[in-house]
């Protein structure tokens, strides 16, 4: 089965269509992260009013609450949640790392106490994909290891190893045909090894490639060429997902480079700590020059908060702690990324990618809160 | 101006539009409570949706935060909320003492300490009128003060006099000739002072009239038998609001009795712990019974929520903290609320409110979680 097909490319950047069981979704795509099978502080309605047809939910949280198998029984996580959209699981590898408390790293799988509860937990890359498949989810990613920042050359290339040979065990363990399995890119801040793992996986002919372990607290000068150096050996005809990132800026910066898909809990956690995005920068609601500011966060964004409510009254709910800010602000900056992600994908349709992109990064300087050093996934 | 119209009446119950400047409202009505100026958990979208068309806000927190100035500055609480239908005020007097640290009740007004900073404020009934005029109230609240359950029965006749000397203060002092103004009738739990109060309040001819102080952990016999006391005298044209109650076998008594406005944070703020009204009673979403329980949670109810979600995934985000699961329960309920309010109007309309009176007492009783004696207002 085909995952992608590529409608148009413009030097580097692609247009296509990331075919799942569930949708269709146009790519470059960002997909919000409903952690525990729903997006923090919205709802299923919202994500479809406004266009999204994927989100990522999290193997680990899932297996551990309210469990695989119980969502197997209520006829897996489309069914369970009334998300009818598309669904791509993490495979719990980065979360087990940090999150949980890691017990022992074995040729044969994880051990790891639950955040939750410290119950000790065992998963195998065999285990990992039946846990997946028992979610339903579209999409599945290999049990990798994530590896620190720094870490040494001698434990990274172990651990390289070991991803590779896990990698191959889950597309091994891999039965529903109808599911797709993607392979992550290790490899630490080692070109080398990043070529290892991407050659590994390559050879494996997995349905899509990620690209994992980045922004982990490296310069991101480091983290944009270990995306460099990976993407050149993995295939054109392959969706290729960067993990984690990021910033509206990063995701411009990953179209540019290639890359199709994208997640982040940035949208989301930011909304509920009142830092709204624009196309002229990031703002804080919370900010008291906002007290009698009659305009919407962004004047140019049709989304339902930006419609309906002026920044003045935005802080005043936010301020007061209304649980109707989260929600607010939370469907403004999913709509923002989506609209983000529209804009990319028309500019790559009508090939001025790269005259949006210098438009974006010229406007987006103006934003009042600067993007700290992204650790996006810290 | 003519508050309420009444359309039909079914024995003591009575079905009436209440004219307000923003909205005509059908009554019986139940004002869901926007304590700071929004829904919590919720947004005006939905309870547009949901047919709602007048909402509760309160006075003593607008005017902390924002403040009253900021929100006349800013055009009114409908300009700055974006909220278009009707808005009541509660005036403060309740809040007052219930969470702010009342420092002394004197013949001029309220001394107190903000519950959010600890600063200290002086209201009297002049400013609650003016506070609700600039926060652009379509139904103001007159200032009053609530006694304690017991209170002796001096205090209290010495609180039926001040309160209304206060109310007369209020009536003077009120300037927007579009905006309505209620009377709130106390006298703790002394039936010739309930009647003193009720007696006091409709010689000085206000829009409507209020029952206060009850549901302060009274017996409820003892709180029906002041509601009836008092409803003997308010006269029959006029509208009648049971301040701060309640669950819904209360509701559906106080509308047996000629009740035609309610307001309560119970469906609010109970959706937020879990706790889901259905027709055959309350039930708690936490309850590992829901664990892999596929219906809605209520069968009848035509919500979002029930039409889309199962009792095992909202079970699945209660116990997840999600704060999807406080949106979604608390559209559910107030739905709930709304559409039982909508069956007690065609009942009335029908002439057979005493026979879905019946019917739903029973059917009510059958809910797993039997009504705790409900002091709302505690």
């Amino acid at each position: 089965m085909k995952a992608l097909e590529i409608v148009k490319e413009d030097r580097l950047a692609r247009l296509g269509i990331l075919k799942t069981e569930h949708s269709d979704v146009e790519t470059p795509v960002f997909m919000p992260v409903g952690t525990q099978g729903t997006v923090k502080a919205t709802t299923h309605k919202d994500l479809k009013e406004m266009g999204i047809k994927i989100i990522l939910a999290n193997a680990y949280h899932l297996y551990l609450r309210p469990g695989d198998s119980l969502i197997r029984e209520m006829g897996g996580i489309h069914r369970f949640s009334g998300w009818d959209g598309s669904v791509l699981t993490d495979s719990g590898g980065y979360q087990i790392f940090s999150l949980g408390v890691l017990r022992e790293i074995k040729e044969e799988g994880v051990l790891f106490q639950s955040h939750i509860d410290g119950s000790k937990h065992f998963l195998s890359p065999e285990r990992i994909v039946e846990v997946q498949e028992n979610i339903g989810a579209d999409i599945s990613m290999c049990l990798d290891e994530c590896v620190p920042y720094p870490s040494s050359y001698e434990y990274t290339k172990a651990s390289v190893e070991l991803t590779s040979r896990w990698a191959k065990r889950c597309k091994n363990a891999k039965q529903d045909e109808g599911k797709l399995l993607f392979g992550i890119v290790q490899g630490g801040f080692y070109k080398d090894l990043r070529l290892k793992s991407a050659g590994d996986l390559v050879d494996m002919d997995f349905d899509g490639y990620a690209v994992g372990g980045l922004s982990v607290g490296e310069p991101k000068s480091i983290m944009w060429e270990m995306v460099d150096t990976v993407l050149e050996l993995l295939p054109r005809e392959k969706p290729r997902y960067l993990m984690g990132l990021g910033f509206p800026e990063d995701i411009v910066e990953g179209v540019k480079k290639g890359i199709d898909m994208f997640d982040c809990v940035i949208p989301t956690r930011h909304a509920r700590n009142g830092n709204l995005f624009t196309w002229n920068g990031r703002i804080n609601i919370k900010n008291t020059k906002y007290t009698k500011d009659e305009a919407p966060v962004d004047e140019e964004c049709a989304c339902y908060t930006c419609r309906t409510f002026s920044r003045a009254y935005l802080r005043h709910l936010f301020v007061s702690h209304e649980l109707t800010s989260y929600y607010l602000n939370t469907l403004h900056n999913i709509f923002f990324y989506a609209d983000l992600l529209k804009k990319v994908r028309e500019a790559i349709y009508r090939g001025v990618f790269e005259a949006f992109y210098n438009e974006f990064k010229t406007r987006w300087k103006g934003g009042e809160v600067q993007d700290e050093y992204s650790i996006c996934n810290g």
